[in-house]
């Protein structure tokens, strides 16, 4: 793995993508303090909140509240999520460091999403750029379904660049890939790497995945086989996926963070503090989360010798 | 990936390594079923009991039964574990295809496990490598804690290349080393299989891992990158670690079925049926199982627009 990145940045965003597919809303408080504490373990850039309709996700709907609440630092980026102008001034007056706009690489989930067309939601984002030109505040892209659809299947890749290009020319300082459903497998990974860093090499690439079908992390291997330096994941893997309720959501913050530190990479995060952090949300949330680490200890905590009956093999 | 290989054999163990961590005596009966649906999802190599005192594991006390019951065929080998030279005669006299033995890589998982230092396990071999041979059955190795003990934490290489030249020299026909209770790593794994194919290059490796800290199938990755054809897997995940409760246990067999054909590897195995299967334990069991894939379907498995409210990112 020779072009294995020394060093990954993780961007938080259970807060946002995790929390809203909770079926119940997390108090303000809790919000806060989960934030905090997750900078407090070292993550400097958290994708806090969504400035969407509070109608259209009601888990959310107090994006305001939370951000005025955090103890903000200059090394802390605070993102958060902006579908339209009218978001993007909420947010803005509202004091986010970043934003995330967000469009589908397919027409249907676009439409079924935000209810207009790829071109539309492109269009759309002039506005959110101006209002962030304004107010100094830089604008990064996601492109969701960009793995597969979840009606339409395999997404060209050539929508991906044409997608990255247009952000590239909207002033955006960079943009992830979503795996909004978990479509991706690492040849997908792979050739979606190669193909946008030949045909977008001036735009820096993030990676978001979901574990919806297991293979999250074999996802984040290929990433990092293909040089990619950014990901986003979700504490103790709080999320879910609207297709499959029984299926998991984003990949987990700490066995992303467990893994990169097994490989030697560095993420400056501290692994103990994120596992207690996953541990107390599975205590708010009152049910289990997906994240493994957390449950079996890191793999050199090692077990006195009476204390369990081993089993063979 | 230039080493990867392109087609893979998986050994199911499920039925041993999964069911001796239930907290329920699976039926005979449905025991039987399990196997017999699993030869018909494509496995040829099952792991389907184990001849160790009744006392000790009594979910696996029906071994000869199970075997009894099962539809035979030639191209299928029905493999046991088997602790010692009173479980071989048992085994041999029940029919079974093909012995494997255990032992731990560590001093203090072998005492724990099975009440005896490694060489005293290893000479122990001899007797079961005699009975096998009378019978003409073939036998292979198992190397419990390959990639961590428990106790003891990391476990020297040299240890795993000994006990592999002694199997070799006790004419065992492979091995495999088992990730016992979920220690191993990407690095571990390149560094065990480079030391193994220099040390010890004619005999066969097969690996075990258990997902016990959600990188089993990463760990996957890195064999198939050192050119490992041989990997362990249990129906659903079913499993479980003694030492973490709430821990998973073995990778799960669908999802890793689902990754290696997505990245093009043949198994001949049907996957579909094996999600049908893993479900069924599910309700046979009356508790979740790990296993993702047959949770949200195949990434191809598309849905109707109207059926599901989409969700940003």
């Amino acid at each position: 793995m020779k072009k294995t990145p020394y060093e990954v940045e993780i961007t938080e965003v259970g807060p946002r993508d995790g929390l809203q597919a909770e079926a119940h809303f997390l108090p303000t408080e809790q919000k806060i303090e989960l934030i905090n504490n997750l900078i407090g373990a070292g993550l400097r850039r958290i994708e806090f909140s969504s400035f969407v309709s509070p109608r259209a996700v009601p888990q959310l709907a107090d994006a305001e509240d939370v951000i005025a609440g955090v103890k903000r630092s200059p090394d802390v980026i605070l993102t958060a999520l902006v579908p339209n102008a009218r978001g993007a001034a909420r947010a803005a007056e509202a004091g986010v460091d970043e934003f995330v706009v967000f469009v589908s690489a397919s027409e249907s989930h676009n439409r079924k999403n935000v209810n207009c067309s790829i071109a539309d939601s492109l269009a759309g984002f002039q506005n959110v750029a101006g209002i962030a030109d304004e107010a100094g505040i830089p604008v990064r892209g996601a492109i969701a379904t960009a793995f597969g659809c979840p009606f339409e299947g395999d997404v060209p890749l050539e929508q991906l660049s044409d997608i990255a290009m247009q952000f590239r020319d909207l002033g955006f300082t960079g943009y992830v890939l979503g795996d909004t459903t978990g479509m991706a497998t690492p040849p997908l990974v792979s050739a979606a790497c190669s193909h946008l860093s030949n045909e977008v090499p001036d735009m820096e690439l993030g990676l978001h995945f979901h574990n919806t079908r297991g293979i999250g992390l074999c996802n984040v291997m290929a990433g990092l086989e293909a040089g990619i330096r950014k990901y986003d994941s979700s504490i103790g893997g709080l999320g879910g996926c609207p297709f499959a309720p029984a299926a998991t959501g984003n990949i987990c913050t700490e066995d992303l963070v467990y893994l990169l530190h097994e490989m030697g990479i560095e993420t400056g995060l501290d692994l103990p503090k994120l596992m207690e952090i996953a541990q107390k949300m599975e205590e708010l949330l009152g049910h289990k989360l997906p994240g493994q680490i957390m449950k079996a200890g890191l793999r050199l905590d090692l077990h006195p010798i009476d204390a369990v009956q081993a089993a063979a093999g």
